[in-house]
């Protein structure tokens, strides 16, 4: 098979299965795929989870996190793969990549790992689902992309803006918008920050994202505005983008429906909101690429944050599987020799 | 008196009452008048607790409800038992049946003996609130109130259906309207499923229950409608109903509000809501019946939950309390010979 | 330093300062001097707390509010100190006056050192933010502000109304606004309660505070009106006022949010709705006088509680720093000769 290659990258843990009263009662379990057992056509949807909180520690965060995709995968498999009377077409079956290989390795070793298997699966046409580990898992997934169009847009999803400088260790969790802005070889056309919260983002850092020609949408002003005319207007300003990618800090919901992350914010988004979210990004044909990342289930409370965090990996699925990419989508990949 | 059949059956555990400084300071615990001290006219509202959790168990679910109703009576107790200015007038005092005896009895026993306290209690003209317990807490109810009338109507508040076929075991907590669906003693003229989330239920079982001519309200068409929009829709399709019964599965609130619950959702109803839904129907002559159940005590955050589901128990009754049920009430029992 | 008698009356705890990458990333440590170093002109805001829980434990609670003011402060600290692309001006630093002494002293000693640094502060023109403590932290607060005007207005953000007699033992923290309503010396021309919840007060409490001629403003009639109509009139009653104090319980918040506190309310204001009110009230050039009071970091979920204290601490202070303060001002202080 074809992707081989990622195959070797990767490690697919056992998912007990738990037994089921009614075969016509379909879960997500039934549609993940393990890659090994990967024998038909290029994946439409691939899941990869990256364990690793390295980037946290180095920014001063608790670490956690990289427990988080295999917690995240757990929980997602037993979803109804259903909406009301819809449920997931058989076609749709999901390549379930499993986790990448991080164990011992240092954290650039781990990004370049991700940037590789998330090209492969970007080469053969597979809108891509990221479950992190840290926010500097974004930093791999916008250079995937990044290297495969001609104009990048990112919409990142968060409390805060990650735009830190980097540390005497290198990347952190706090740093990957900046390393896509200041990356020569990134194609950022688009970046919006969305949900900023005041007193969680320095002054410095909201100037130094605008100074580039980025957006902050800060949460008050979503709030003013109404997050439908503040979606409306991230859609516009991504139209001409032929690569999106939508990376979800789970921070940027308020740690009442969220409790298990690095860094918790007492306001933020409500459940629902971050779900028209994801529905709006993910249905738009260049998105191709969306990270869920900060969940940390050792401070979780009865696992809250990894089931709402399996619900919006089930939504994204579900958004990415009901997308008509036609052959008038705007998109047209350029070679990406670098990554092979 | 009448209603010393049912003494025998139920138990009312003592309940510390914590001095108060001000005896105009009335709460919800001056108005439960035990059962056994019960010497007025019959109760115009009746308070009886399940506790049992063995449906929960059958379900795969995780065990813990049955202390909820103990656990919500004591908090209930404490509740001032007033709105503003308006406290509840002291001829309301309510008939505390106190808990069922489960101890050591198989689950069809329990659901028998519940059958029969509530149907009593029906019978003497009393509105009951039925402490549970799993949702198989809502078959025995069902039953008691549909055998007394011609034309039942159920709303189920929940984020799931509950429409599963039986375990080898028999009744469990997922499938109580199947159970009444399919009963054909059972006059189940219109059954609601109010707030049913996505990836919560299978595309199979929304049919199952739009199949046999019930209705299915997603909690995302409730949201695009409106709450207002939707209970409008409800009370006109329950209009016609001479029995009506409200069954509140505490795991429809989002798991922030409601994390004590033994299938807690992310996403869901925020407790303003509820409160909404509760006196919509609850101050329909024709609702008769109202269990609050799913609570799970053991797997609480500060008794939360246990709160919460004591604040609708207390709407529940002050709507009761307040409604006028008059001459022209559309009620008219039927005899329930089999329940005597 | 003309503050050096409020300096003996407290003690600065020693606040941790985590490492930053980068100096022009302010964060409201910045900016608060500790009063031993204060050497500028009185302080503009100026920062205390009150570490005490004895009020508390009268009313019957569950104690552990004595150890808020310092876990507030050290979460207020890291806190970035800008919105947006503003930042908090270099001149705006903040007395920080560290906790008040209040070891081994019996409550009524606690409350008049209280008074009397609250006072001293008012009296060199600063506005106050006081971290409590119990709920009977408003009335010293009441008091001090009171002395010095002649039309005093307090809003009051509160699941409860906080009238409640007092007990053998005095005052507690269930009590502080009868006491300021029945103290002839205070000029409290306008009380509103704001966000009194139904099952949570006495019909007889909210009635004793009407029939004072102070307003009760219940939660059911905020949402029934909108925040936004409610608060407009709240500004209207308060126009007239030339002293306004804001006090908030941060159990009028829903317990999901604000877990930590001495008695949880299920239902309640979101944050994002205390921050209007904050916003609304501080920026009125009357209001002298903050506090955040019944934080319990005890019973809080992974600081959750506090955090959010800590978040509408910086946002008083914000709205304090940014107010137009101007000659036109309303405010004349009486002198309050009994307070030096």
């Amino acid at each position: 098979m074809h992707l081989r290659d990622i195959a070797q990258l990767c490690v697919s843990p056992a998912v007990a299965v738990p037994p089921r009263l009614e075969v016509e009662d379909r879960r997500f379990e039934d549609y993940l795929m393990p890659l090994a057992e990967w024998t038909s056509s290029p994946p439409r949807i691939a899941l990869v989870g990256v364990p690793q909180d390295i980037g946290v520690a180095r920014n001063g965060g608790r670490r956690g996190a990289a427990a988080a995709p295999a917690a995240i995968r757990a929980a997602l498999g037993k979803l109804a793969a259903s909406i009301g009377e819809v449920i997931l077409s058989p076609e749709v079956s999901i390549c379930d990549c499993g986790l990448v290989r991080t164990d011992g390795l240092p954290l650039e070793e781990i990004h370049q790992r991700q940037e590789y298997i998330v090209g492969r699966l970007l080469d053969v046409g597979a809108n891509v689902l990221v479950l992190g580990g840290g926010h500097d898992t974004a930093l791999p997934n916008g250079r995937a992309l990044g290297k495969r169009v001609e104009r990048l847009g990112i919409v990142n999803v968060d409390a805060h803006l990650d735009v830190r400088i980097l540390t005497d260790d290198g990347s952190h969790s706090g740093s990957p918008f900046r390393e896509l802005i200041e990356d020569a070889a990134c194609p950022l056309e688009v970046l919006i920050e969305f949900g900023t919260q005041r007193f969680s983002a320095s002054a410095h850092h909201v100037r130094y994202v605008r100074e580039h020609g980025y957006i902050v949408w800060m949460l008050d002003d979503i709030r003013r505005c109404s997050l439908e005319v503040a979606l409306a207007d991230v859609e516009l300003r991504l139209a001409e983008c032929d690569g999106i990618m939508l990376s979800l800090d789970v921070d940027a919901l308020a740690s009442a429906y969220a409790p298990g992350v690095s860094a918790p914010a007492g306001d933020g988004f409500q459940p629902a909101e971050v779900a028209a979210i994801i529905e709006r990004i993910a249905s738009m044909p260049q998105c191709r690429l969306v990270d869920i990342v900060e969940v940390n289930p050792s401070v979780d409370a009865d696992e809250r944050t990894v089931r709402l965090a399996a619900y919006f990996a089930a939504l994204t699925m579900w958004t990415f599987a009901h997308r008509r990419d036609d052959a008038s989508s705007p998109i047209h990949f350029r070679p990406a020799s670098d990554d092979h």
